[in-house]
């Protein structure tokens, strides 16, 4: 590996010489200044990044914090935030922590300041104490997608009103005529899907309907957990006609157990998500969701940090900001109808 | 930012002593080390990861080039590089060209050798030259599932037998009684699907099968990409009782093609895809798809790396190393069966 002495030498300056023009620091005049870059690309050295994107106008880099590439919506969230940071020319570098909090600090402490300098978290179920000591170490970090507008976090952050996607799913349901709703909720009980869930139980309550404790499961946030929640739920309770998901992919899942179950979708149970993730348009029958403005929370995000890295890290006393999205909105396609009357002996009751 | 000169002075030690340190280099006590690694962490300077990860035993870093990161094979390989990088106490950093070389080549003048150690290349549509480039520079490179077990590139690589995958599923088409097959090509012509399609029309010919040329199709990589090829290819050619697709989201399009077509997979349309991603399990009917190893391929990739890294760019004079998985193998699921006999008019000829 090439020292920063070796490349001092090859241009005839000091390291103090070399230092300075990759941090853009100091007085050193343009001739010289190129004969230094001319040696860092003549002996192929690799300074610090950010230093040397900052000396040679390149383009720096944002660290994005995701919990689970393996669920297809985080992907389609890392090309959102791509596209966002490509039209003001960064580079997005995907870590992936695997819901783990101590994968997620190694990453923080590897990257952030370093390669990176900024970072965004994307549910990355992250300690906070953590994501506070990066932004101390001079990185902001920005949440992407908060789910609670009105309960703003101690971070700079873009909310989403989920508990108005889980009202809206709802409603739709209720003005389809079913009265029998259960609901797969995709984390654990108090867990980030909690705002969705809740805005479920506000449109039952404003129209007159019980949310049974029965009709409710809390599942793992994936195809299989929503199959096996949905396949229980369905076999325990057959008076149910319509199942409210926290998420498109325990959705999804919900109508694989309906078509094992032998229950016609949407004929004899609809189905709704939130999100509107591509396999929620591209599966059969189509999925009925609230769609979450997700390009919109991406723009938001990379936005807002990179106002925080032109501005220096906030200020301690000053209030984090929090930027919220335009609200979700339902989506209507094939996994939703009114339901069939008198379909089972259960229903005339 | 802190700079080496602050740490410098906050451990009374010289600039010289700092950067030692940070390479391990020169002769510097333990003492001295230690108050120049507690002087970092007091001022949250931020060195040179890879130097500073040398001197602390901390983690270092392998970059993953994918091409695609919306297409859920590449989260899935990410998964398995990550527990196959993990078990050496790698970290991976994902970087997502978006198919366009241009990208693939800044990333690489961004990470290569500055954060990353190596890099892992999957299908990102890179320029030659400039992985040649990454390698001069001192970080090697392996691709990590090359086509063509047979016909190496010049870079080190784990190879898959495509061309087999491709035989094993149009073998099993053929086993079930289908004569009249068509495919569909989830790349250009001789892109890198081609080994794949080359398996099929081996097979065929081996079974004195014809390949007639309008039953095959190229198209996009992608579930819409296989809905439309299959369309098509269906309303033109109702004769077809079987589908070959080179992959699993072309071939999850084309069962849902049939589906608006009112054809019945598997009654009235086998269908199969190679790779066997999550999707292919969880869809419905599951698919019959080929099983690629990508779990040892990224596990090989992993660890030809970490040799690369080891002992150095490999010499201009050596043969790049290529590493070969087990075979790809069929998994038979239920988007796949007899043909039925006298189904269609045109069958009976």
């Amino acid at each position: 590996m090439t020292t920063i002495n070796e490349v001092a030498r090859h241009a005839g300056v000091t390291p103090a010489t070399v230092s300075n023009v990759l941090r853009s620091r100091g007085r050193v005049g343009a001739e010289t200044r190129q004969r230094v870059l001319d040696a860092i690309d003549a002996l192929g050295y690799r300074p610090h990044l950010a230093a040397r994107a900052l000396a040679e106008g390149r383009a720096p880099t944002l660290a994005l914090m995701v919990s689970s590439i393996a669920n297809p919506f985080y992907p389609e969230f890392a090309l959102a935030v791509e596209r966002a940071a490509r039209a003001s020319g960064h580079f997005v570098i995907i870590c992936n922590t695997n819901e783990d909090p101590l994968m997620g600090r190694a990453y923080l402490d590897q990257i952030a300041g370093t390669l990176s300098e900024g970072v965004l978290v994307m549910n990355a179920n992250l300690d906070f104490a953590d994501l506070h000591l990066t932004e101390a170490r001079g990185a902001p970090v920005v949440l992407c997608m908060w789910e609670k507008p009105n309960d703003p976090p101690g971070l700079p952050s873009v909310a989403v009103d989920f508990a108005l996607a889980g009202r809206l799913a709802a409603s739709h349901l209720i003005e389809l005529g079913h009265r029998r709703i259960g609901a797969i909720v995709g984390s654990k009980v108090s867990g980030i899907h909690t705002p969705r869930y809740e805005g479920f139980v506000a449109a039952m309550k404003a129209a007159h309907l019980t949310v049974h404790a029965e009709h409710v499961r809390h599942a793992p946030d994936t195809v299989q957990g929503g199959y096996a929640a949905a396949h229980e739920l369905l076999s325990a309770n057959p008076e149910i006609t319509a199942l409210f998901a926290t998420n498109d992919l325990p959705a999804l899942g919900a109508i694989h157990a309906a078509a094992d179950l032998g229950l016609a979708v949407p004929g004899d149970l609809s189905v709704t998500g939130i999100t509107d993730i591509q396999l929620a348009r591209e599966s059969r029958p189509a999925l009925t969701t609230v769609a979450v403005p997700t390009a919109e929370a991406a723009k938001l995000a990379v936005t807002l940090l990179r106002e925080l890295i032109a501005t220096g890290t906030r200020p301690s006393d000053m209030a984090p900001v929090l930027y919220e999205t335009s609200p979700p909105r339902l989506v209507v396609r094939a996994s939703t109808a009114p339901p069939r009357s008198a379909r089972r002996p259960s229903r005339s009751r």
